[in-house]
């Protein structure tokens, strides 16, 4: 009998990122006997896919960012800690993250590493500063500025070369993110914003979708490629395949074609979506364990998602690679499911005195990809089949709906599209001084405080 | 017959601001025969009384700020410019207007200048830093992280102490909006956030609402301020009056009581909502036109709300002042509104060869004043009548879904406040790094710049 002795320490699972991954494994665990900690550098669960629609003015970010710690916060088994990950020690099985000069040792039994990706510019990073990547709500906001900012300046400019400067955006690569950028500035331009100016036509603005693969959307076929491309120039997006960006600087960016030669083209108002790398967190893992990693910084991971030599370590979402699965958001959610069934089914096997049961592999159910290209119109993939147009929109549609987690805002966030879908308003296109200049102030600053101290060196050397 | 003679210019009416007074005073010359400019720093119409529920999380930005140029893009007759306007010239009759390096100088026949009234410190302007106002939606959106921000950072310390400073909230000012913001942050923590930490319990968070005055809401009389206090501290609110902020810094306050005692509040999170100072403009309008100007630098207009000498310039809103008539929205409504017509009558008058019509003095009709407190409760005085309770709120309610002037969003709106006041979910809880730093940012680099000046001086006096 055992009765009197006091209870065990509960398995303590913690799960580094607040993402698809992370967040469908927390609340897989709901029911288990374990602690989790859920911890992130954002308080907010980000619905990345819907990116688009915060920087184009169709949605607000509460609606596609819901609180993690209200998401959980029926949750009794579940902790959610504000903080930056900055060592993981798999030997001493400890999770060290910081906040605002704060830092926190997190022990765990079991790890679900899901940080994510960021954006990639291949080497040249000083091209974010004049085309922001679409990672982050702040990204987000930062854009639907920049866009409808430059809209505002061709109405004040009086010069004709700097108007079309201003009314040309320039959309780098062409996978969904990117067009769907593209098709909803089109839209933007070419629907909402028509009779708003006084001093120009704002369909007159040039969209121009640049990437250096010779197809759009790629991993959707050629077929759903080249309708795409199709629907885009249609609603006037200009598409440019095989176009290398080879600099980015405030005024526009220098383009090699595929023949070798070189061009500018004049714009303000940058996107970029081209590359991703995995989560720096990925290296560290990869160089505790022995783990191979690939070009783009994600894990290889054995077939049950977990880190070689430490089983109680599951890497899942866009940091893994395995199976050459896409850092696509079904990846995730099924990666983090998958790794808290395990966790939850050895917990419970161990409680009852019972053996560990052996872990079947994580096999990825494909359910499809989709991306919309404006309003009532997408291309989609399911199970082999290719749907486009208005059918393929309504999947879309229907699909988002019942994914965006902020579950009791699915109703307002339905009627909020209705709204955008059916008329030419848009209800979000609000932007503030700080949502503008808040990026660069704050990257100026660290340089300028950098520079002050070698200013204050020299003054100390020549006194 | 005047049939083959080239049509006269039409009549040229400026709008300066894009409020209550510019936004209704445009719309209200929709059928006159003039062009109109409305020149704005931003690009929105904000609804200001309800700022403080950005800040708290209940609707987002968009929903009360929405797109000044979407508004009146089916006014054939207006046209929006992005500018601040940095010069009003009477004798040229010409505003100048600035916006990125580009300026602007438009004419006018009529102009009504309705550029309202920013947050005023009483000289002490270095308390902003640390007590953020309420007067834009940047404004709100800082305050929204800093206010979410505390409870996370109190939730990562370990230090008592410091967690009580963090779990205290101190608004200053207990008129409309610093009530509704106390009530709010008193709902979060009571409310909305229960349940959602792991380290301490929100319902611990000390809210206190301060002000120098001897009552709660003083315009609403003794009844309904001693009514809005009692439900206030019922909602766990302190309420201190007779008590004068001397000095704010980053971990707190220092107040001096009624009696001359000075004490300290340890308080990281402080929102200032004590005092308003019309828009510098109206000093420069006072200079040229010999007009009197009061403490809070609001211009003494005529019984036409005209500046004394200048008939064709109407000053409206926050920015008047005469007859002690308050700076709420519907003074500035009725007063844009009163202009235009004026303007209207006049050019039709011209027109048609009559005389010009004299004009009648402006009336206020007083509609009342509502404050809400928490859900389900407001205070209103209706014509004399005083309203407490559910009743007040639900004409609150109303009243407010009625204004709220991005028409096409106010079923939405309506809708995620149901939610909100129905349940324990908010949408808006998102926040953002840049939200949260832009403005220090911004201020520091305007600082660090002047620094490197003078030690770059310093550098090049010594070699």
């Amino acid at each position: 009998m055992s009765n009197h002795q006091s209870p065990p320490a509960r398995h303590r699972v913690v799960v580094i990122g607040s993402g698809f991954g992370g967040l469908f494994a927390t609340k897989a665990l709901r029911r288990a006997d374990v602690d989790i900690t859920v911890i992130d550098r954002t308080t907010h669960h980000l619905f990345q896919p819907l990116l688009y629609q915060v920087a184009t003015g169709i949605l607000s970010e509460g609606e596609i960012a819901p609180s993690t710690r209200m998401i959980l916060k029926d949750q009794a088994n579940a902790a959610v800690r504000l903080g930056d990950v900055t060592t993981i020690d798999l030997t001493e099985r400890t999770v060290t993250s910081e906040h605002l000069g704060q830092t926190t040792v997190t022990g765990y039994d079991s790890l679900i590493v899901s940080a994510g990706a960021q954006q990639s510019y291949f080497g040249n990073d000083h091209f974010a500063e004049h085309a922001p990547g679409m990672k982050t709500i702040d990204d987000a906001l930062e854009l639907r500025g920049r866009i409808l900012g430059a809209f505002e300046q061709a109405e004040v400019t009086t010069d004709p070369q700097e108007r079309a400067r201003l009314l040309t955006f320039v959309v780098v690569g062409a996978g969904p993110t990117g067009v769907e950028m593209a098709g909803q500035i089109a839209e933007l331009a070419h629907r909402t914003l028509v009779g708003a100016y006084s001093n120009f036509d704002p369909r007159d603005a040039r969209i121009v979708l640049l990437d250096a693969a010779s197809a759009v959307l790629p991993p959707f076929g050629d077929n759903l490629g080249s309708e795409a491309a199709e629907t885009l120039e249609k609603l006037g997006v200009e598409v440019r395949l095989g176009a290398s960006v080879t600099d980015v600087d405030a005024g526009g960016l220098t383009v090699r074609d595929a023949d070798g030669t070189e061009h500018r083209i004049e714009s303000v108002c940058k996107v970029w979506s081209a590359g991703v790398a995995a989560s720096p967190l990925g290296r560290r893992l990869a160089e505790q364990s022995g783990a191979d990693i690939d070009r783009a910084g994600r894990v290889a991971v054995d077939e049950d998602l977990t880190l070689p030599g430490n089983p109680n370590v599951f890497v899942v979402g866009d940091m893994m690679s395995r199976d050459r699965l896409p850092g696509v958001a079904q990846v995730a959610i099924q990666g983090g499911r998958y790794a808290a069934k395990q966790i939850a089914a050895e917990v419970t096997a161990a409680a009852k005195g019972r053996p560990v049961p052996e872990r079947t592999p994580f096999r990825y159910r494909d359910k499809g990809s989709m991306a919309t290209i404006c309003r009532f119109n997408a291309v989609a993939e399911i199970g082999g089949l290719e749907v486009t147009g208005f059918l393929a929109w309504i999947m879309w549609l229907a699909v988002h709906v019942v994914y965006v987690v902020g579950f009791r805002s699915r109703l307002a966030t339905l009627l909020s599209w209705a709204w955008t879908f059916l008329g030419t308003w848009r209800g979000q296109l609000t932007n503030t001084h700080q949502q503008i200049t808040a990026r660069n102030a704050i990257a100026q600053l660290h340089y300028l405080e950098r520079r002050i101290e070698d200013t204050e060196a020299d003054v100390a050397r020549a006194s």
